[in-house]
């Protein structure tokens, strides 16, 4: 059975995102990184090539040539994957599912709900699979807490909390991952909710298996001249009448990548934090408290997600590989948990929409319906 | 320098906190507890007295009697602790008031906010001293973060996120300590909100040293047939711009007191969690993180407010003798910090009655002014 | 019911552990601090008196005064809390028995194994009650862990570690604290093994329900000059064979008072730390971990050792009081726990003396019967 | 610049550290496994092919088989991983050297310390390089506190504590990894000691940059019926006086992979846990206690050892991963950090058979001298 090819978009020279894609995919020799369109400039796309220790061949001057020539090839790209600034998200997949890649995309899903929606009728013409990488959803511990939920070990839920503080843009936004995160031009009309906000949004649904369908949005701009939100408050309402609670931050100095899930139903509730992965503190019925540990016996989402035995810590570099290997078994027609798809990237920019337009228009709750 | 004399209001068989303000006061050995109405019974006042191995002749039968008869002894109390449910705290404050003694009540000041400016008048006709046990302002690693804000440690605050997440009132309200608190008649306007969100909003309001004066509230009610709030979120805004967030429940199963406050600056950040009341992490300018600990070399505030070494933890009990402490040298004329005051009482009921309100009308955000 | 009446040998100007005591034992109102000879300077004696806040007549100029001033009243103390440095516990706690007064002295017992031996001929022979102040089995969750291994919980006990940091003997030991703790005409022949070994030695001891009976020890002196141990390893076997490791010391640079103890057994383990001791970690026999949390539903010995709900934590006084407590109710005829008593603190001594003895001697691993 | 090919000895299906290695091995795209002599058995050995992907023909029936195979190739392996239980490292790493091929070894170095003299001999013959896979050490903290020891931030050493409690040999050992483990003819003369204590040892060595060279040991078999040690207690010396203490231990109930280290120098100290790897303590000589962050700015050595930015928390795959890029790096001639090597390993297993020998004769300290 040999490894699926993978063609990337993005991931130049100076990207952070770009390796972490690489080593996910690769990681549990699934798939193999074969081709990209690494950059918009041929140069930099080349070397990023090196880097990679690809083909050189195959480090293409854009997308359109990468798609050309893989398409060509007997062992071409089996799909692509994109992992560019999110103005790039929309003409990079349509580029790619037009040429009859299946592609595996980097959240937020586009810069605009408009773009989004145009996205989605493009996925579903295709025919071809579509995912995103919504990464805090491939922790072990997320998935264990998934499952609880849905069997009903703490009953109805009735609350949710989620949040993602962040610091790194408190102050001027250097660099090249910080420039195009305030730039609406290419990051779109979400700043901190689009890139952080929509991963809050998507685990507070992922867990608890309800759709928020109301919200309040609070959405601020702290530091001077920044054209996009960096702080945000979402009051949140579940179908189920569930209240919820997402905050977003990137001006929070000396927070890194904090975050984090709390949800409380009839019976009990379950905390979680991304940067101490590997532990789930669990709340019973009875009022006692226990703490879950990765690789210890917990049920099948969760173990088929761990690589490892308890006490030897996984992290991020592995919850993005259970994305990926996610998607692997999908274009396999492997049984399974497929990745997050089309709709939960539609809905996350509906979210990035919603709360966008009510926090300006300074409406109060705000109906949320996709 | 003899001890204070206090009486108590309040407090008789099955409460919680009148124990704890009997130890609180009397910690320092600068106040003893000598009489009490800890009962609207008058077998159960009396009962309570022995309780507190106090002179059974001061185990008054009511509040009249009490106020009447320690005003006939030459050695009558110095002062009124009211520690009975919130809408004994209006008419008690005043008798005490009115039979010259100072008083230090516990919070929130009152049931209703038209009660709190009723009381704030008697104060200031009385010209004696009154004050609020907001007692978590007397932890001191709260009072460090104070002082490190006010000398500009963290730059100008720009957020402010305090939570206080209970789970002890998730299911039916059993209890003496749980049924006056969902009882209007007895709590006042405000449930949760009243109960615990005060603390979160003096706490947010005393570190920051700055006032809120917007806020957008979401009061809910989870467990049905509760007739007050259970689930809080308030959006707010403080005098200076800065952002803010305060959430409180009492329906986060496996939670049990779980206060903390995170602050945020142009320069830096604080964190402090009640549970753990002993550290302070403060996040500096330069992007490094220190772990204070109560007992060492901290500033004066917190120094004056820590009674053993680092490494011997204080709590709950040696917070609120803190507030105590505070009082009885405000009594005495001696300088330092004084106990939380009329001033803190009423906004805190201010807040409660905006929320309440706010919420209620389905108003967007709300000016609060007081 | 009155309450008990205190006088107490040593706690002068400059002293920690006088207040200490003084709010332990008054923190239940079950007792009151009355007289004291606080220091054998008769000057500073008075100070201490004023500070307590006492009738200056009963802040005596030294002991022999107390006892016989004491007893000559009325009301005259119950009985004499000794907490003056090791070497006044022998002179003082004979003395105190003499004149029929009952006695709670603080650890260790003497300064030497043969001072220890004599006392305990003298508290026999006196048929009062002695108790001893091993402040750390007063922690609600170490009650708790005692209780659950007594049941059986975790099986037979294996494997005991417990562990004392500090780090404020790292450098010249300068001040009041430092300076009687690292000469050995006052602190006797143990240093670091003395101060704070012993409450190690008891922690282990006390949890387990079972007595050491062999050790290995490695005594060092780490700071140069240095005329006592001030870090200590040994290594222990218990009765029932179990394994153990006790580690002490005070030059572990930026450690505070980190007691911990974790203890293993054939169907489970627990884990303690007093610098949060308000939780208790449970490993169950079937893999899973629990926190138990000081203030919710607990055994009895915990419970009965808790004065708030959970989640308001208490602390170190706390703990101290409950020692109080036990003695006053011991005093009383009262059932429950007895303080710990002269056989605990002469086991404290034979460790000392067994443990200092074998690591000069170079001895291998030696029987430790008493 | 092609990727290194790896050829694997070991790692057979059931194995735990096969998979590891493999991950280890390739997630930084400079090696690649494309062959092995995965078991014993040829049919497992095919089946445990597949299971990697690699070229069916590459996947050998025995070692032999393999080192032949390969070295025919214009494209064989570059070097050869041997991650089989112990008494398997001997032959196979002599073999394979006497091939012409570099080796990644397993720890510990073999079964005995006659077989790694043995093979330390072998390998100065061939002039080959050779690597020990002590984990560990590949962590950025870990490298981090070395530096910082080494650049003297902490002063000299004085104590060092290592520590590393499991709990899965508890019970009886069932499995294919627990098998294994606890026979003397596979795992050699030390159980949990070979097992666990080798990486404790080196961690210290490797982060205090000292050698041990005295120690005192205490084997215990607490598993009845049970052939090899499984609780394990050292005392230390090293070369400057520094005093030391290790502690294994494989029956603690509850533990998981618990390694951790405090180091603790004439001017701070170093606290760091395996099971939370992406955080060091440090206690500065100011009596400060800062929290350092893996992926923050910290030194080269943690920063070229980190993938992703501050929060992105890694784990042991990337420990594992840094070791193999050591190593590709060595055998490409490269400038940087070597894997740990042959010294190491035979100083592992040199204090094995110390300890296992002093322990069991009874002996008192031992000179520790290799």
């Amino acid at each position: 059975m040999r490894r699926l090819r993978m063609a990337m978009i993005g991931g130049g020279p100076g990207s952070f995102i770009g390796p972490v894609h690489r080593i996910a995919a690769e990681l549990d020799r699934e798939i193999e990184l074969v081709a990209g369109a690494f950059s918009s400039d041929a140069e930099r796309s080349r070397a990023a090539g090196l880097s990679y220790r690809i083909d050189p061949a195959r480090a293409y001057r854009d997308v359109a040539a990468l798609l050309e020539g893989e398409r060509a090839r007997g062992d071409g790209a089996d799909f692509v994957a994109i992992v560019s600034p999110n103005h790039h998200h929309l003409p990079a997949a349509k580029a790619a599912l037009a040429a009859g890649f299946p592609v595996l995309s980097d959240k937020p899903l586009t810069a605009t709900l408009a773009e989004a929606h145009e996205l989605a009728n493009a996925v579903t013409a295709s025919g071809l699979a579509f995912g995103v990488t919504y990464t805090y959803s491939g922790y072990p511990l997320v998935r264990e807490a998934r499952e609880r939920v849905a069997r009903g070990d703490i009953g109805a839920i009735r609350k949710v909390v989620v949040e993602y503080p962040q610091g790194w843009l408190a102050g001027a936004a250097e660099g090249k991952q910080a420039e195009w995160r305030v730039d609406p031009a290419r990051a779109g009309e979400g700043g901190c909710i689009g890139d952080i906000g929509t991963h809050a949004f998507h685990l507070a649904e992922y867990i608890s298996g309800l759709r928020v369908n109301r919200l309040f949005a609070d959405l601020g701009t702290v530091v001077p001249g920044r054209l996009l939100d960096d702080d945000v408050a979402v009051l949140l309402r579940f179908e189920n009448g569930a209240r919820g609670v997402l905050l977003a931050s990137q001006i929070e100095l000396g927070e890194l990548n904090g975050l984090r899930i709390r949800l409380y139903g009839e019976r009990g509730g379950l905390v979680w934090r991304q940067e101490e992965p590997n532990s789930l503190v669990v709340h019973r019925a009875d009022g006692g408290t226990e703490i879950l540990r990765a690789g210890t016996a917990l049920g099948a989402a969760a173990s088929g997600a761990t690589r490892t035995p308890g006490g030897h810590p996984e992290g991020y570099l592995e919850a993005f590989a259970n994305i990926y290997r996610d998607f692997a078994r999908q274009l396999r027609g492997e049984p399974g948990t497929a990745a997050p798809g089309i709709d939960e990237g539609l809905r996350g920019m509906a979210f990035v929409s919603a709360a966008v337009a009510a926090s300006r228009d300074g409406r109060g709750w705000t109906d949320f319906n996709i």
